[in-house]
């Protein structure tokens, strides 16, 4: 009876998430990915990996599955016992100590950035958020329609905050600035004085800090990494985090916030409200994975991150000493924390190439390398690099970058050190 | 130089979410379990625990999490080989056949609904909704702020759907009906001539079939499950489904949507695209459970499901029997699938109970006994008792719920007979 007609059907499907869903790093990633060759030679990076976890963690998830301990729902705002162990482990470094209750598991680092920008957006506020910086925030707060106002950074001073830009932006409707430290995609950290300094300028201006430190983890410059909430006695502060890059586990999707809470700012502002009807309203973490984050985060052993951190500096040491052979990039900055190069175009000097996407896309289809536009952290003519494979092929993947932009340049291999900024 | 003064600060928590997550089942379950003695006898249902699992689904995750395979991002609509699986598996019962590309993975089948009322969300638009009905539905739509109708069911049908209502229900406005097949919380399910009704009268009122089937593994009535999607050549069906109800692991997060679509009515009116955008914004189910789902849902050995079935059979059958013995409380639906048995409250029967959350509040206090009040279903006067527990168990629940409807009854135990009508 069906189909000898045709319906004018009464639904359809909405455009809300279609701007948003655009500015996500996976619709960058995606389309380069798709012009690869699958027949040709290995398309880097490889899509589907990530380094070996701790076996710590492992055994702490086998163990949850086969006793059952994570076979339940959990409560909305997270198991218990991973909102303790999260709190003490954050504690190790913090003067003003969280308890279980200000800490609230997520879906991974990106539900925890999706919950910061969700419960604060309201119409006509507006947001700071870092240029470059990790896409997600953007996603986030663009399918909120929030206004979003871009800082900068200082090249001079190693790519600190520029606060001027930061003050600059702030009008009476702005009510947060995040920041990414460990920095992605730039790669650098902020030392202790000059998260005091942001700290200080927040409370100035009366905004509060929400701070995503998700590669806390995997830091092999000269500094330490220092959390913003040392500063939690200045200014109020939201930490995001994850056990995804410290553990090189992002498919377990388990991450959290932890709300420093100056004087019950986030109390007294609903804040912690919103974020309890946030969680009860949205997906949750996997219970499976909740009940093994006690284990995970007491348990592993410091030699994993320090054998970690040792593989990513040996990659970072590589890839940017590289990159001064290779003409029409330059590197400003040796990546001391997460696991890229980001790199600047010389566009001037490429004979056929018109922008960073135009970049992206030719060295995918012309060397099965896939290298992320700038555009996609919110700045035209940079490229972030993967560095987080082992040396050959690391060495493959560089290789193939400087023939691509050698038979692109200008000039060709004669002008290799005029072309090259940085020697 | 921090707290020597107080700060106007510029933020605050906004209530978007505020109304939907008052009415989320966890926020009636929280308010209950928190009346309840900690000090007292053993509260029930037991929070935190489920029937135990499928071997074959513990060693799949196993080997997951050992061999490293669900480590890493998954692609926003879900890990190919899951989404293949998924697609294999419903084709069981399915003249039309789904292939991987139809199916999308989500975080459990909680994530499935709020995918559905999402991208399907406009402004002035409305839905139908079963009254009762799983709770899910109405967060999500409250949250969208879409207008919400209902339709009713007729008990003397077997508590099949009102037909007459929903067609009294749909104008040019009316996008879809969501049907839950097995019904949480009635408990029945649809013979497949009812199944093609529906399909017949949403094809006439040009809407869509939304299908939560996420029961479709506890059934044990004397009636064969029979998927929505078998009538897909009549109507589009958008099937729901997840492995927390058929392999008891809430607590994995993992589901999917898959689009029945019917002479490319879904491709046509972008709900594909809209559906890939939402997925690409919103979190992600675990990886490392996707990576196990086609072991999950090939492997299980059926036995695993006939014991489960005849488990809950035996519980059904007990609290259904035990239940008429109970003043006040009226039970029409021998329930024949799902883990619940839903029963009516006679209120001008209890002396001191004025209606079904004050019953629920009152027996969680006396009793430590939560049952779940009908309003977080959209009725009122009904109650919703898990099934999903040991004989002795259940008896120990049964016991005090006999005994506090007894001591709040008009006329105590004398009167039984009279007081209840079915017998």
């Amino acid at each position: 009876m069906a189909n000898d007609s045709i319906v004018d059907w009464q639904f359809s499907g909405n455009e809300e998430a279609k701007e948003a869903a655009g500015a996500a790093l996976s619709a960058y990633s995606s389309k380069l990915f798709a012009l690869c060759d699958p027949n040709g030679p290995p398309i880097l990076p490889p899509r589907v990996e990530t380094a070996e976890t701790s076996h710590t963690a492992e055994k702490a998830v086998v163990y949850s599955v086969l006793c059952g301990l994570g076979n339940a729902y959990a409560p909305s705002i997270g198991l218990p016992a991973a909102k303790k162990a999260v709190a003490e482990y954050l504690n190790r470094d913090l003067p003003n100590k969280l308890t279980a209750n200000d800490v609230f598991m997520t879906v991974g680092c990106k539900q925890a950035i999706e919950l910061a920008v969700d419960i604060l957006a309201k119409p006509n506020a507006n947001v700071l958020l870092p240029r470059p910086g990790f896409p997600w925030d953007m996603v986030r707060s663009l399918y909120q329609k929030l206004e979003v106002r871009k800082y900068d950074f200082v090249p001079e001073r190693d790519y600190e905050i520029d606060l001027e830009s930061v003050r600059a932006q702030v009008d009476e409707n702005t009510f947060a600035i995040f920041i990414i430290n460990p920095h992605n995609p730039i790669g650098n950290i902020y030392s202790e004085a000059h998260l005091k300094q942001i700290a200080e300028l927040a409370r100035e201006l009366k905004i509060m800090v929400v701070s995503d430190e998700v590669f806390r983890w995997t830091v092999f410059g000269s500094k330490p990494f220092v959390p913003m909430a040392k500063f939690s006695s200045i200014v109020p502060v939201v930490t995001l985090g994850s056990i995804s890059k410290g553990w090189t586990v992002p498919g377990w999707r388990t991450g959290w916030v932890s709300l420093h809470d100056l004087d019950g700012a986030f109390r007294n502002t609903k804040v912690v409200d919103a974020a309890k009807q946030f969680l009860e309203i949205n997906s949750k973490p996997p219970t499976v994975i909740q009940a093994a984050i006690p284990t995970i985060l007491e348990d592993t052993p410091e030699d994993f991150f320090i054998r970690r951190q040792k593989y990513l500096k040996d990659k970072a040491d590589y890839a940017y000493t590289f990159v001064k052979s290779i003409p029409c990039l330059t590197c400003y900055q040796k990546t001391e924390a997460c696991t890229f190069l980001w790199t600047e175009l010389n566009i001037s000097c490429f004979k056929d190439i018109k922008d960073a996407e135009d970049f992206c896309e030719k060295l995918a289809s012309e060397k099965n390398l896939v290298l992320l536009p700038g555009k996609a952290f919110g700045v035209t003519n940079w490229v972030r690099h993967s560095i987080d494979m082992d040396s050959a092929t690391l060495q493959d993947a560089f290789g193939r970058l400087k023939s691509f932009c050698i038979s692109h340049s200008n000039t060709g291999e004669a002008s290799l050190e005029d072309v090259n900024g940085v020697n």
